[in-house]
């Protein structure tokens, strides 16, 4: 199923790249459903390992999984206005089932709220029935017509956390507790830098008290939100009945938490490692680290020889815990072999020919610098577990660094509005708080506020756009 | 979240006992939305640990993961005649979408050949692209109005398997490998003995040339089909247009296959093991397979003998590899935590109290015999380990002596007739091979043909209905 596309350079049009690597890993294609994607294989193995590395997390930090219905009555959304208006202009309805059009129309899931907290709210009584920590892995639906692999898609998948909570200090410390999760996730595992940081009301959760998200940067300078957890206050304990008798015997509503990450993140690895051959894996999400590609020279002799050598090699990786794979296809050219291997990203790959039988050598190539270099065949495997490592964490500087020159303080409106699209990146600028001004440099500049940032010194001052008093920066950025 | 409910006795009313026992053990719940479950953390552990090790084997037979869209226009189920008659009624339909209708109705897949054999065909181009072996693990949606938890709801999760071949010949062992995959996964993980064995063509997925199944005994004599495997021939393909270029230079038409299993099985796995105190999960499934309760004494002394010994106790268990949780919630009494871990099926209980830690012993308890037996805290983690197996394989002994007991050879139609709801079981009965024959029976006694067993030794002789001459023996059963 090789498809020989030619990737266009980032620096010719980075939408196209994008596009390109994707295909030309064969990570993802277009459905005929409209909006809609199939993710294949070699994208599903990078959601997989994300997924695996994630859920122990989630089981870690106290929760477990469940499963909730797709489908939820349109009603159950009516009951919390805000979280109504921001998801029912979204919805895919069901109108008919079996046949026959239904009562009432249901909507496939675009978050479920409304279902898991009707469910909490028939499950908890007493305070000794909290907290409630439930996640589930799960397909949303949320009605998009411009979409993107990975990026925007009518479905993807996703984890959301849902939990319940006796006190408002224990909720707002599981929001907080989540999104370290992910901050860790991203930049341990996907090798993927992030600002952790609160939202501004426009940009919120529709329903929540509070949004906190992890911003990142992909190499066109633009920022893509990885993961958000959302305060809920008492909002949907109130709207879907989640009460408990107090310790003290009175009733009372319980204190509610979500979060999730999803498919995009999928995206974000792709924008933030790729480069013009394809796209590059770090090795912790790789499902394959280390591909071993024996030549097979001319004679039946040499061929055995690296047979025998290439299998060696193979043990010793898989004996040190390296995710290796033999690539023996014999109606394959080694060159053409090692283009795939290249688009899909593989973190290593180890050449093997005749000579290198007889020297007990092999070339190892490094996929995210290209440099070669030979190596003993003998005890392999420890060398090549450390090199993953060293990838891995090298990976993880080279973007932050990429993110860090992209990144500038700035107290200049007009000076801003020249810039963001010239050389996009962060731009940290005072902000005073107000819708009218967020809205302002949203209108004129298409670029919006990421985040404020959690770990931001005190830097009081000017609003960039009004001059009235600011009490810290805040992230402007064109976005995904 | 503790629910008292009384459980109804299984010899008093089996329905009722299900519902009791499901309820009991926090495994599912119906969800407000008619036909609908919520999975709870209880009952979804165990398909999360099914899920695990099915997994393992689908890629250790070759298969990669994939996710295929949920959504698919109806004119593509239209393609395959018998397959849209057989799935279009039962279809959930969705009509709006981001507020407006859509030019075309979308249905939820009820099953995804008419999306995987669409994507197939657009990938597969020569010899040298095939087998495509893939699987996915979805939701699915079939239309339901009388619903069981885990056993029949509208909406439920499962693996669907989709694989394309160049031979005829090669997708026939693929559907064989996978009913074999089925077959040993219910004994030795589920602990369900199995009947492998063809359906007759009343019984088969629609659109499939033969369909191969795997079907289980429960308490009440009632067969549960376990999973099934197709052999699609060339139709899918032929229908949504997966050709290749042979070796031979032709053009051809692939052959596929499908094959899945879902949370049906843990409903096989409750009314299979449970007693009247509730579901009984095999050592394998469980994801807690021995609770330790401390029973705290009345001195500050004896409550730090018990800790210590308790957490020596899981630190050994824990080291042999046995999933253990330690129950010390002190708002709990002894007797509700036994019967809450007994209610959750459980396999194994330690108890331990302040004469227990004097004497360096612990009380054993077995969830599926219920006999207690003292054993040396020193050195625990072995002996659990061991005994965790052996409950394991006297779960599956249990039940294939059960269901061997209601297994009967049957050569009298009229004398079944009276036997199938006094004594429900397999009735291994001879038939011609007739529509008619087999519509008789499920006409007057709702029983149908479970399957045509693969290890039948050769016995022909006249069809139990007409008396015309029969190849062999079909089980014929009640089924869920």
């Amino acid at each position: 199923m090789a498809q020989e596309n030619p990737i266009t350079p980032r620096a010719t049009d980075f939408a196209e790249w994008y596009q390109d690597v994707v295909a030309a890993g064969e990570l993802a294609d277009y459905a005929p459903v409209k909006g809609c994607m199939v993710i294949r294989p070699n994208g599903f193995a990078i959601w997989e390992n994300l997924q695996r590395e994630l859920d122990q997390r989630i089981r870690d930090t106290g929760h477990e999984n469940a499963y909730f219905p797709l489908l939820i009555p349109k009603s159950y959304f009516d009951r919390e206005a805000e979280h109504v208006q921001g998801f029912a202009p979204e919805c895919a309805a069901v109108t008919h089932g079996g046949g026959k059009p239904l009562e009432e129309p249901l909507y496939i899931r675009p978050t479920s709220e409304a279902i898991i907290c009707t469910m909490y709210g028939k499950w908890v009584k007493s305070w000794r029935d909290l907290p409630v920590m439930i996640n589930q892995w799960a397909n949303v639906v949320r009605w998009e017509m411009r979409t993107r692999l990975f990026l925007r898609t009518a479905e993807f998948l996703w984890q959301e956390g849902h939990t319940a909570h006796e006190t408002r200090e224990e909720a707002e410390r599981e929001v907080r507790t989540m999104l370290d999760v992910y901050a860790e996730l991203c930049e341990s595992v996907l090798a993927v830098p992030v600002l952790r940081g609160r939202k501004t009301a426009a940009e919120r959760f529709a329903g929540a008290k509070e949004t906190y998200t992890v911003e990142a940067m992909m190499q066109n300078g633009w920022a893509l939100q990885g993961g958000t957890s959302h305060d809920l206050g008492q909002t949907f304990a109130k709207a879907y009945g989640i009460q408990f008798q107090g310790r003290d015997g009175t009733l009372q509503h319980a204190w509610s938490t979500s979060w999730g990450v999803s498919t995009r993140l999928v995206g974000a690895v792709v924008m933030v490692h790729g480069d013009d051959a394809g796209v590059v894996i770090p090795p912790r999400l790789a499902q394959v680290q280390c591909v071993v590609l024996p030549i097979h020279g001319k004679t039946d002799e040499e061929a055995a020889a690296v047979r025998e050598g290439s299998a060696r090699i193979v043990a010793d990786l898989k004996a040190a815990g390296v995710r290796v794979r033999l690539d023996d296809r014999e109606n394959l050219r080694p060159g053409a072999k090692h283009y795939e291997w290249e688009r899909r990203g593989v973190p290593i790959r180890i050449e093997f020919g005749p000579r290198d039988a007889k020297a007990g050598t092999c070339v190892v190539v490094r996929r995210d610098e290209k440099g070669k270099s030979p190596a003993p065949v003998e005890g392999l495997g420890k060398p090549i577990a450390a090199l993953l490592s060293k990838i891995q964490g090298e990976m993880l500087a080279r973007a932050r660094k990429w993110r860090d020159e992209r990144t500038h303080a700035c107290d200049d409106y007009a000076g801003f509005k020249g810039e963001i699209d010239a050389n996009p990146g962060f731009y940290r600028m005072r902000w005073c708080g107000s819708a009218a001004c967020e809205a302002s440099v949203k209108n004129e500049t298409k670029a919006t506020i990421r985040c404020l940032p959690l770990d931001e010194p005190d830097d009081s001052g000017p609003c960039v756009v009004c001059g009235a008093s600011a009490p810290g920066r805040a992230v402007f950025a064109r976005s995904y």
